[in-house]
Parts: C-alpha cells; sequence; structure tokens
C-alpha cells in the first residue's frame, strides 16, 4: 500500500515554501512601479492555504517513506508546484491562458526555458522576477533530486558513479541527504551571487543581473529580454555568463572539491574531462564554420560558437545569436548537442555526458571483445570497472529516452508540424534546453503550438528533468501491485 | 599474422564466378534487341582474368582462415564485387561517371536499392538485367553471411539466437556452413521462381517478372521502370510483389521449417510474431490516415499502406505511391520503419526487429528492477534468458549505427543538403532501403549528391550492410595488433 498520507504532507510542506517565495515578488513589482503586487499575495495567499490544508489533514501520518512514496513526491511536487506557480500570470491575465501559463511555469520549474511569450519585455517586473525565480528553485530541487532524492531510489546520472561499486564511492559527498543538500545549495548561492556582482560590474541593472543569474545557475535560459542575451553585446558580460552556464553544467559534487582546492578530484572524473573535450571541439568547429561563412571579426565568431555551444550543451537556451540561420552542417552540430546535456549531478538535463561516455566505452570494448572473444574485457569509468547493471540501465534510459521522442515527432507531426519542427520542438522540451529547430528555433517561441501540444510538451518537460524513469514507472502496472 | 594468401585465393574464386553471372548478361542483351552485349563479355573478360590471376598467384596458400580473415573478405569482396561489377555500366557508357557507375553497383550488391539512374528505361535489356541480378546475388551473399558467416565471426542479428546459449540451440538449423548455405539457397530460389510464375500469370512479361523476382527476394527494389511498381496498378501484382517481400523480410531458417510443415517452430519465434505485428499495426493507422486524407477507395488505401510499409520495413524499397505527398504524420510513420529493418537472417537490412525486440524488452525489465531491485529478472526471448554480453552486443551495435548516422548526416549537411534530405539520405543507405525522405525521396534519386558524396553513401551502404561491426572494425588498431 502507497501512504498517501506522508506524500500529502511532504506536498503540503512544499506548497507552503513556494508561497513565501511567491510573496517576495510582490515587493519586487510594487517598488519597480508595477501595478500587479496584489495577485502575488493573492496567489502566494491561495498556494499557503492549500499547502496548510494539505498538512493539516495529513498531520497525524505514518513516516515510513519507502521508493514508490519517493517517486510518486517527486513526479507531483514538479507538477503541482507549476499549477500553483502558473496562478500569478493567470490572474493577472498576463498570460491569459491556463495552458500557457502552465506551459510557462512548468518549463520554468523544469528549467527548460521554453516559452509562449510573444513579447517577454510587455510583462511586469515582478511577473519576470517570478519567472526567473521559479528557475531558480527548480534549479535547486534538481540538485537535491539528482545528488540526494535519485541515488536513494536506484536511477539517474549520478547512481553510475556511486551504486554497486564495491569499495569506497569516491565521489559521493556525504551520506547524509540534508548536509548534502545544504552543502551543494551553499554552492548554488555562492555561483549565483558572484554572477550577479560581475554582471552588475559589467553594466547589468541590477533587477536584470539578479533575473539573469538566477536562470544562468539553474542552466533554465529565461531572460528579462526579448532578444535574449543579443540585448547585451558586451564581450564581459557574454563572457561572464558564458563562464556561470559552464560550471552550471558542471557536477555540484566537483565543484565543491574545486572549491576545497582539491583540484585533482576534478580533474580524474572523466565526466567533467569529456564534458570539457565536447564543448572545446565543438566549439572550435563551429567557430572556424562561423568564420568561413561570415569572413568577419575572429573574436566575435568565437565569441558566438561558444556562447551558443555552451548555451546547449548546458541546456541553459540562452542566445546571442540565431544558429538556424547557419549553414546547415553548423545547425546540425548543434542539434547533436541538445542530445548530449550536462554532466550528472549539475542542473543540466539532456541525457547526460556520463551516459554518452558508458555508451562509446562499451561500445568499443565490443570491438576489443570480438577480437578476442575469450577476454574479459570490462569497461571502466574513472578507474572503476563498470557493472552489468549500469548497462542495463543505460540502455533502458536511452531507449526510453529515444521512444518518448519518437512518441513526441508522432504526436508532433499529428498536430501538422513539419518533420524538423517536430524534431526540434520534442528534442527542446525532453531535453529542458528550451529553443529548438525548425519553427520554434530561438527566434521564435512555443505560443503557435496548439492547447494539447503545450500540455504533451509540459509532460515531455516533466519526463524529461525527472530523468525519464522517474514518470514512466508511475504508468506501469508493476509499479502499483502490492 | 593476417594470412593475405587465403583472402586472395577466395576473392579470386568470388570474381571467377561473378564473371559467369556477368556473361550471362550478354545473350540477354542479344536476344532483346540490344547492342551492348560486347560490353558484358569484356567486363566478364576482365573480370575472369583478374580472378584467376589472384587464385593462380595464391593457390598455395596455408589453409588456416582465422576470424581476421573472416573480415577482411567479407569486408572487400562487396567492394571488389562492386568495382568489377560496375564494368558493363562504365565501359558502354549507359552510366558514364564511374563514381556513379559504383554507387549504383554496390548498391545493387548491398541490396540497397538507390540510384542514380534519372530515366532508368534508357537503359539496355541487359543493363537491367545484370542491375537486377546484382541484388539477387547480393541477398545469396547475405544469406549466407548472416546465417553462416557472421555467427562464425561472432556477431550478427543471427548470433543473439545461437551464441553463448547454454544447451539445445534451437534456430541453428546446420552446423556446417556449406549444408546451411545450400538448404538456405534452395529455398531462395524456391521463392524467386514461385514469384516470377506469379507475376507472369499476374500479366507482367517473362522478362520484368523476371528482374522484379529477382530484387524482390533481395530485398533490394531495383525495377526496370522509372515508376516502380505504380507502373503496375494490377492489385494482383502488387500484392504478390507484399507477400514476396515480406516473405523475403522472414529470418530464411523459419521459411525452412514452414516448408517441412513446422509451423509451431516458426509462431514460438518471438521476432517473426513482432515483425507480423508491426507491419499489421503499422499497415492499418497508415491506411487509416491515408483513408481520412484521400477520402477514397479504402482498398487501395489500405493496399497502398501495406505495400509502402512492407517495402520499408523490409528495407525493399519499392514504390506503388510518394510517403512524401502524404501529410508529416504519415511519412515520420515510414521514417521509423527505416530504422526497424527485416528479421535476423533475412534478406532485410537495418537494425532489425530482433534488436528492437530485445532493447524494448531489457527496458521494461529496468522498470520492474527499479521497483524490485533485490529480484533477479532477466529479460528472455524464446523463453531463454538473455545474456549480458548479448545486452553489451546489442548496446553496442546500436550505439555504432547511431554513431554512424550522425556522422552520416553531418558529412551531407556538409555537402550542403538540409536536415530533412541529410537524415533521408543516410537512413536510405544505411539501413539499405533504397529511397529516404527529402530531396532523395521515392519520386527522387541520388544523382544531385556530389561525388564525395556518393562514395561517403556508398561506405554507408557497405556498412550497413556488413552489420556495421565487419567494416568498422577494420579500421581500429586492436584488429591489426598481433
Amino acid at each position: 500500500m502507497v501512504n498517501f498520507k506522508v506524500i500529502l504532507f511532504i506536498i503540503g510542506l512544499l506548497l507552503i515554501i513556494e508561497a513565501f517565495f511567491m510573496s517576495i515578488c510582490a515587493p519586487v513589482s510594487y517598488f519597480m512601479g508595477d501595478t500587479d503586487a496584489y495577485f502575488f499575495l493573492i496567489s502566494a495567499f491561495v498556494t499557503f492555504l492549500t499547502g496548510s490544508l494539505l498538512w493539516l489533514i495529513s498531520r497525524k501520518h505514518k513516516h515510513n517513506l519507502g521508493k514508490r512514496e519517493g517517486y510518486i513526491i517527486v513526479t507531483l511536487s514538479w507538477a503541482i508546484f507549476s499549477l500553483f506557480g502558473a496562478l500569478p500570470f493567470f490572474l493577472s491575465e498576463q498570460i491569459p491562458s491556463f495552458t500557457d501559463a502552465y506551459f510557462e511555469t512548468i518549463s520554468g520549474f523544469s528549467t527548460t526555458g521554453a516559452s509562449i511569450l510573444n513579447d517577454i519585455e510587455s510583462l511586469s517586473h515582478g511577473a519576470l522576477f517570478w519567472r526567473s525565480l521559479i528557475q531558480w528553485l527548480g534549479g535547486m530541487g534538481i540538485i537535491v533530486l539528482s545528488l540526494a532524492i535519485l541515488p536513494f531510489l536506484g536511477i539517474g546520472g549520478m547512481q553510475l558513479f556511486i551504486a554497486e561499486v564495491p569499495g569506497p564511492t569516491p565521489d559521493k559527498l556525504h551520506p547524509r541527504i540534508t548536509e548534502t543538500a545544504k552543502r551543494l545549495w551553499g554552492i548554488y548561492i555562492l555561483f549565483t551571487v558572484a554572477e550577479f556582482i560581475l554582471l552588475v560590474i559589467g553594466g547589468m541593472s541590477v533587477y536584470d543581473a539578479i533575473c539573469h543569474s538566477f536562470t544562468t545557475m539553474a542552466t533554465g535560459g529565461y531572460s528579462t529580454k526579448q532578444a535574449s542575451i543579443a540585448a547585451y553585446p558586451s564581450p564581459f558580460i557574454q563572457y561572464v555568463i558564458i563562464i556561470f552556464m559552464f560550471l552550471a553544467g558542471v557536477n555540484f559534487t566537483l565543484s565543491y572539491y574545486a572549491l576545497r582546492r582539491r583540484f585533482s578530484r576534478v580533474w580524474e572524473n572523466e565526466e567533467f574531462r569529456w564534458y570539457l573535450g565536447i564543448t572545446l571541439i565543438f566549439t572550435l568547429a563551429i567557430a572556424i564554420g562561423l568564420f568561413i561563412m561570415r569572413r568577419g571579426d575572429p573574436e566575435l565568431c568565437f565569441r558566438d560558437s561558444l556562447f551558443q555551444v555552451v548555451s546547449i550543451i548546458t541546456t541553459t537556451g540562452f542566445a546571442t545569436a540565431d544558429y538556424l540561420e547557419w549553414t546547415p552542417l553548423l545547425a546540425f552540430f548543434i542539434l547533436m548537442l541538445m542530445f548530449v546535456g550536462g554532466s550528472a549531478g549539475s542542473t543540466g538535463g539532456g541525457i547526460k555526458v556520463v551516459r554518452i561516455l558508458i555508451l562509446l566505452k562499451n561500445s568499443y570494448m565490443e570491438l576489443k571483445r570480438l577480437v578476442h572473444p575469450n577476454a574479459v574485457i570490462p569497461s571502466r569509468l574513472n578507474r572503476v570497472a563498470i557493472q552489468p547493471s549500469i548497462i542495463n540501465n543505460i540502455l533502458a534510459f536511452i531507449a526510453f529516452y529515444i521512444l518518448m521522442a519518437v512518441i513526441g515527432i508522432l504526436v508532433m507531426s499529428a498536430l501538422g508540424f513539419d518533420v524538423e519542427t517536430s524534431i526540434g520542438a520534442v528534442a527542446a522540451t525532453l531535453g529542458n534546453i528550451g529553443p529548438g529547430i525548425g519553427d520554434v528555433g530561438p527566434a521564435d517561441n512555443f505560443s503557435q503550438v496548439p492547447v494539447f501540444g503545450k500540455w504533451f510538451l509540459s509532460f515531455l518537460m516533466l519526463v524529461g528533468r525527472l530523468e525519464i524513469f522517474t514518470v514512466i514507472l508511475l504508468f506501469t502496472p508493476t509499479f502499483w501491485k502490492k
């Protein structure tokens, strides 16, 4: 029997926290001269009331919190957070359709960054602040999810490092969830503050600097400007954002080690080296391509390339250039990166570098095994042999990822979109990137998608964010059987 | 040390056989009233001379034929066969560019069916006969390759059924290669003759019936008509071709059992049931879609759907309708089938049903394992537990398939093709299908591809046909190390 009371209890508590953050937006709106502060207060009140009610009716729960409850809480909390988070947009009629408001909010909490807004700057300061804060909170959720909760549930990218490895587990920071979460949140906040200061030094307004710092560290990519980061031509600002996007795509455990000056721990991590390598190689290739195409300023070609590569591989989705206006080859490079994603244990989405890495290692080892069929040759990650169960898990993860992508493309095609846009919309939402290719590229948005399509893509964002298995499991009979 | 002498010896023998089949085309051309019989004789002579020379210099070889030699012979024989097979087209100037002639020939031997011909019917009867015969010979090669040689090398779809399974190996027909080959070739010839007779009864000319029977059973898809099978509106002819395309996509071992009236053996085979199921479900879905689109004759909608589904899943590539003129959803259904492919042990290409099946089974089992982490739950195929080594192998196969596809799409994009055409061209050649999507759809051909692209796609056809590993292995240092 699933212990529903404990689920309601935790969801209730989380809603009370959400209400608190929502209410912060009221003074922001008020002091920036907008008239919608009232809507934040009423939304926060409704959220607080619901949360308290849930808390009250489930107060006397039993404390047995099993895996099943874990899966349900994780999925429900993201879906319900978005339901209440959409209220300020919807009630203030800044996003008049509830479907659109929900899409925009779950796109925020899942740190995707796909938008239905045709004119971002028409929103109030409070609304744009909430939009950015949602992503920052989503990023906090992801950190505790990927580094603490999912390993407990037995899934997720980090599990690849720690599960079933006999002996020491070098990358497991601290066994206790709350301790781990606190330390990593500390780093998350530290990086956010550091970026904020640097952006202000670079000449960005305090308000914009806060909002962009929130959405950079979450690899979310919501901007307060219609033109995204292209609105800030300052190379300093763009390089600052590049650095923090890159950091947000690194396993936060490694950042912890780096801050403690244990750099060898960082460099020994194979996923990090590959993440860095892929970023550099793609940047170089695209920069050369851009230089041949434009025959212009080499620094700008390099910066445009680096920005877009880091923005897409980390699944942030900020833009300083429209890669759809590049040649098909350069656009395809970007499409490839959409499927890679950031590191495990970062706020980035996608398949994650470590899975691609193990996939390639296993493939290469299989070639060796074919030549030497009697030798036992295991693949190794960070010098430790990869267990067969990990291979099974990755095979299943990638199969489900492809399956969800195929179903997604089918649905988008059925709604009348061409093959390119369908692929782009699915890659951008399932991978939690934001902008796609085709008609949902960086210069466009998702407003044209019909209502059903928006709910479906919202579902894909949730599935992608919660590492596929979490959500899919809830749809299997096995999960609900005694 | 690789035993090169034995490689040359076998290639020499195979070239002598090719010369024999080439010379057959001379009387065909002569009696059909064409003037190019001479070119077949001179091509056959050159081929025979080269074969004899190779045979002579390598006569005194040692008989140790190891795995390494096996890989090299398989890859070289397909590449060299195409080199000599292109001679009649090139010497008679019916295909004036050698690149084009080679592309057309390796597309034939690999039973792909991708063509560079803008006007098929302008070729002589002898040339079109040779073009069809090439595919038929390629199909013969595939049967012996997939059911006898590749299992010996430790790779290929059939290996999934027989290797490392302790105890009885129910689907291994006969242990000795020559015996197995003879029996399965008997079935291949029997089916070809049966189709020929039925096509003639349906009103097709004897010449066209021979050519189409050759290319159906090879799942090659070369036609003697510019309009492909659309040139034969007769439902009888189309249904006959559908049936034999379907049979060509079945594991030939199962056909052997069926002919011996051991039908339970056929039905017990999970891959067969899935192959049948996928075919029926996609046919139904597309037929309904076509009926909604056209609001016309339901039988024609069903037949058009069934024909295209069977033609693509078996990777034949015959066409009675242009699926690119259907809605994006229906076209995407076809694109999905391009990646499925026929059964292991058939002449069909693609990833193969059994690999997709094991992928899905493993994924579903992984969900069960997540709910019951301490239970040992192996996936089963035909009631036998699937070994971890098989999972590794499939993961590697699919990874290499995707890797080759990604590299292929990159190359095609670099040549200036749009994303859709690039995906279409790579899916069609790597999967040995023939027609793709975009500008290389069933109403178009590959003549527009630049020279480098044609050689590259020729390479992809070879890689796809030889089950990826065979060719890739030759490019690894491990393979060549002592």
